[in-house]
């Protein structure tokens, strides 16, 4: 089998961080011997957007649609405004690519530093499906009276029947497949989005009636975020809007040890285009280049894209190498005070993989 | 000093709570001698729903204003949906009298249990401004082709450069009156919502031009979540708008002991109608009538009654009382896991503020 893989480093440590997960797919090809990754690599970023006016080529998607997977590192330098950079680039890419499903592990790994008290490796370990191309990303709205007293600024969130059905429908099969609790927490926030959530509680409950066999719950988005803290042992596959999705997740990361172990898959399940995989993190110019940055998330997001292309079932070596390498050897970056470069946890990780 | 006070305890524990928050009014009236508080009932929430269609009195809002504040326990009950008991009450209430400013104090008192590993007393110590009338709780959208394929809701955020002004200008004064870092943290997600947090920030850096001698910050919500648990320390003042405010400030219980710390008010500035002060906990309808419910958050609320009534600078004597409860003696509720009712605890910090 012979994927093709675009690759989009992106800005800051997003160069450093995508070798090494580019490293752990030939060393996972090399070990199979029945798989084969080409790459092709993009300029596009903060840098291209300098030079040229633009985050990406006017035809880029266009040429991305010829890849299987899209592996990227990281977007976003201060010289350019966020959401120009975002917009241009990475949300342009999930909703171009109508990538429906945003799914992210929330896990903490043996020897990953948790921030809570009474909570290990057992206590956490979930998964958020995030919606991923519209709600209150759909980029609608306006201002009215710039500059007057009574200016306004409009945000519309747009949320539609079928995108919301397939992205419910995605969290009850991942929580049939994870066999945990067989339990779906719908994240909402009904009590206050009158419209927009109501709808979102609606077709959840709508989409809970075909599947009889797994446990429901509904908790409003404040509350997902203290009980995270509290007790997050009691979750297995939350279901989010796509903002309550990117704060969760993130607060998730915290649980989990940091960004250095966020991993994200963007998926469109349907594979009438590419999905794209990349770290939650962000670009972090202020270490860029440095081989300082944590490759953990990008390896574990390599892995998330062997999952989706070739659907076999020992990509879970991947984390045992990355959880082998937290554990015996001290080859970690500062993130998790150990003095390693970037490509030397790759190294490691990817040494381990040939162990295993 | 004479003032009135409109109760509504609410629904679920919220009559168990309120009495210790008027006991602690009551008792801070006693001891100056030269303040008097007088009470007038109001039996809404969701039992008077069930038996008159209706969360308040229409009239309701006119009657209100002819107090000095309102204090109220807690709204919702499973028996009425949330979007129904919380917009018919709690929330017309905060937008009917223009409470522009929902102020949350996140302080981990002595004695509190907090569940993050490495930090104390000494690094939990923040406020948060919460735009309170606006913007994603505008209430504003729709729903269209129900039941089609094609069927979409949609939900609008409407942001004033009056209102958004007004809590901006609030929390940089806060800022220069604590003293702490002299700085105020803007809670965006600019990078996504492309419209509404552009705005909301360009109107932050506006204000901020004209307090010059305060420390500006502007971060993204989701990395302010999980810097809530990796680095509470660095936080003094804020702002942020009406949901990412209501989502941070559960968070920031969990860090100060769980929403029976979680104290707030709702302030109309201007004083022109009676701001409303209430704890952040919902009415836990599962305890109700046990004396199960920790009352601090109430008691803590009713302390900011005080500094906005009364403007007095001796109300910390109550914050020490609590704190003295919390430290010395036993009597504490189930959640704190003490034995004693929540009745007992308002007694205890009633004796404790007559001792101080
Ligand atoms: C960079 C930003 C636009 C993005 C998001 O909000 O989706 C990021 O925070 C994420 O979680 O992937
Ligand atoms: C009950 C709910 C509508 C309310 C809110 O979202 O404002 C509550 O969570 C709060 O924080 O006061």
């Amino acid at each position: 089998k012979k994927f093709k893989i675009a690759v989009i480093p992106g800005d800051g440590i997003g160069n450093e961080v995508t070798a090494e997960g580019v490293k752990v797919l030939n060393t996972y090809a090399e070990i199979k011997g029945n798989v084969e990754f080409s790459y092709e690599y993009f300029p596009w970023g903060c840098e291209y957007y300098l030079k040229t006016g633009k985050m990406m080529d006017d035809d880029g998607l266009k040429t991305l649609e010829a890849f299987d997977a899209i592996l990227l590192g990281a977007v976003g330098d201060p010289s350019v405004p966020d959401h120009i950079s975002l917009h241009g680039l990475l949300i342009n890419i999930r909703q171009g690519f109508n990538q429906s499903i945003n799914l992210r592990p929330i896990k903490l790994l043996q020897g990953a530093p948790c921030p809570l008290k009474d909570k290990g490796p057992q206590d956490i370990d979930f998964t958020v499906i995030r919606e991923n191309v519209e709600g209150e990303y759909a980029g609608v709205g306006g201002f009215r009276f710039p500059g007057r007293p009574e200016e306004v600024a409009l945000q519309t969130s747009v949320f539609s029947r079928k995108n919301t059905e397939k992205v419910m429908d995605y969290a009850f099969k991942l929580a049939r497949k994870r066999k945990k609790f067989n339990k779906v927490t719908n994240v909402t926030k009904s009590n206050a989005l009158n419209y927009s959530m109501v709808f979102w509680d609606k077709i959840f409950e709508e989409i809970a009636t075909n599947y009889k066999d797994i446990k429901t719950e509904t908790t409003h988005v404040d509350a997902v975020s203290m009980y995270f803290i509290q007790k997050p042992e009691v979750y297995d596959v939350l279901v989010a809007s796509n903002l309550f999705g990117d704060i969760i997740t993130d607060l998730g990361a915290a649980l989990q040890g940091g960004l250095g172990f966020a991993a994200s898959a963007n998926l469109n399940l349907e594979k009438e285009y590419p999905s794209m995989f990349e770290p939650v993190h962000g670009s972090a110019p202020d270490i860029k280049g440095k081989q300082l940055a944590n490759p953990i998330a990008m390896i574990w997001t390599a892995k998330m894209l062997l999952d989706f292309l070739l659907e076999e079932d020992d990509t879970e070596m991947i984390i045992d190498a990355i959880t082998a390498v937290l554990q015996e050897e001290k080859t970690l970056t500062p993130d998790l005070k150990g003095k390693a470069k970037t490509h030397e946890v790759g190294d490691a990780i990817c040494g381990k993989l040939k162990e295993i």
